[in-house]
């Protein structure tokens, strides 16, 4: 069976995958059916679910037309229970005033097996990985069923230990991404620049594996950097995120918007190092947060989404990476071609300012 | 008196200034010579050094060829005297273990009247700012000099104050970058990755304005990455710090080479946020070091020579940016054309792929 490869699209442009809302069908549909790359994101989400994420996805494109679906791989077990019982104390206030308990800190592993075994059966062109890397054995079972697997690293020691497991790509993401740091261990989770973590992972993997660059790529002009410093693709998160096919509550839509804010990474929220805008959790919470996931993201859960549900942007996590004021709210298809369009033009301006006679 | 602009340069590649060492009018002279801009660090140096460092970096130039020298401008008074005090406390042992004394923490301007008396006296090409921006009459006196005015901008904020003041061109430093943090407030030194930074300064301050883009830069493919997110110019320090006309010293040169040794930011050498290469001194006194620059650098100044005199590399700073593992012991004129042919072949590699029909 032939495994994709990133040149068989007609933009070199892939739609993140954003787990807890925003990612859709209706979004991956627009950004591959226009010849992007479009992803669902299967994290948190029952193997049903998913299932019926793809068939909602297949629905809406022509055979053949490629996508991807991600999912996290299993956090590692080294928790203190006492540190997340520490930290639910002082989040007791925020729940009372929420009206709503905390959730029960367990552990899980966001049913690893039943997602791989789902992404065989399905035949699904891409998976890729968040949080750590396929064994050598799960990879070959993937390319046997057509799959093409990417990981996501933040190192270059996490290139190298993908490339040697067997990834057909490395998608490599910067300090500047939005949302989860996508690396191995949360307790080193990578704090390069995109540009410079694309050079060092360049020199480390070879020629060969193609990257897919993320971290902070909003406009064309980014994404004809990336390509410049070797990318296969550029993979955009928040810029999709105030596409009409995106599921983004209300509340962030308008917080990305607004551009006033900055963003920094915190555990406050889940437990597992992640950017977002600076709001009133992030900055109550973030020194008390320990590397606990999915432990405190179970444990918050009913605190953000009953912020969610009644519009209060300070009280959940709003995800964005460092350039999100440059987000614009427009068509995901419309966007995809303007990033083209964008990105030609650009490499066209360099090219012709180096190639000037002094 | 016409000023100088960046696409005067047969190569859009700068020789970023470091100051305490390594830059010298023979690495500026290489770099101009072969059609890149060179520069010359007037920080930490009495005037007469500067005169005498411009008198040799003109010998060694043909008349006309443009060249840089780069000044801090002045520190804030916001320090607290006990908060140094108390950190030279921690201190003690590590000047008594070196057999030397702390030095005196005083406060100066780096003598910047002086240095802007100089720079209009000797109507140097390029005037480079570091730690703020020039009032809007120093910038008036240095343009009647024939003296064009860069601003070194941590955030789109920096980046307008600058543009406010009349800079002719920015120098938009990414958090990757080696050395001080060269934004005008030390409490809030800037986080952004440089792909991200330049998207913002961008839209921030238009299209009309020229950016130079620094940080984590040390490959071709870095610079034809940066020219494609419409900077004019690329500027890179480590990746000339192990040239033989640098006087990088030989434990920092052999830091370079290893490469093992991740980078971090850090207040324990200077008071001022900088990266370097992670080692002993910079473990043990990060969590303890007050912002308090020029204090601090003066406090820790007789420990740093004694160790940088013995070659003990755990004992002095040791800047570095993000992809220091990259950077090449050869000649900088040769450095120039290498990295000019590698940009030019990664904007065509990057050319036919967005023009390849899927």
């Amino acid at each position: 069976m032939t495994l994709f490869t990133l040149d068989a699209l007609a933009h070199p442009i892939v739609q993140a995958p954003m787990g807890g809302g925003p990612s859709t069908p209706a979004l991956a549909a627009a950004v591959s059916g226009v010849g992007g790359l479009g992803f669902l994101a299967a994290g948190y989400k029952a193997r049903e679910a998913v299932r019926a994420d793809l068939a909602e996805l297949r629905s809406r494109l022509p055979d053949g037309v490629p996508f991807g679906v991600n999912v996290f791989a299993p956090p590692g077990h080294g928790t203190d229970a006492e540190h997340v019982a520490a930290y639910a104390e002082t989040l007791s206030r925020e729940a009372s005033d929420s009206g709503v308990g905390l959730g029960p800190p367990g552990w899980d592993d966001d049913r690893y097996a039943q997602k791989l075994d789902l992404l065989c059966q399905e035949h699904v062109p891409v998976a890729s990985f968040t949080f750590g890397c396929p064994s050598r054995e799960d990879v070959e079972r993937l390319h046997r069923a057509g799959v093409a697997v990417w990981v996501t690293v933040t190192t270059p020691e996490e290139a190298g230990a993908a490339s040697a497991a067997g990834a057909d790509a490395l998608v490599v993401q910067g300090v500047e991404a939005g949302g989860h740091r996508g690396g191995f261990d949360d307790g080193a989770p990578g704090d390069v620049g995109l540009l410079a973590l694309l050079q060092l992972v360049r020199a480390s993997v070879g020629d060969a594996l193609p990257l897919v660059a993320t971290g902070g790529v909003v406009t064309g002009r980014a994404v004809a950097a990336v390509l410049a410093a070797s990318a296969a693709a550029a993979q955009l998160g928040t810029a999709f995120m105030r596409c009409p096919e995106a599921a983004t509550a209300r509340a962030h839509r308008d917080a990305l918007a607004g551009g006033e804010a900055p963003t920094a990474l915190t555990r406050a929220f889940t437990g597992r190092t992640a950017r977002g805008i600076v709001n009133r959790f992030l900055r109550e919470h973030s020194a008390d947060a320990p590397s606990a996931y999915p432990e405190v993201h179970h444990l918050t859960a009913p605190i953000r989404t009953a912020a969610r549900q009644r519009g209060d942007a300070d009280g959940f996590h709003l995800w964005a990476g460092q350039a999100y004021q440059l987000a614009e709210a427009m068509p995901a298809a419309e966007l995809v071609d303007q990033l083209a369009h964008e990105a030609r033009a650009a490499l066209a301006a360099a090219t012709q300012r180096l190639h000037r006679p002094a």
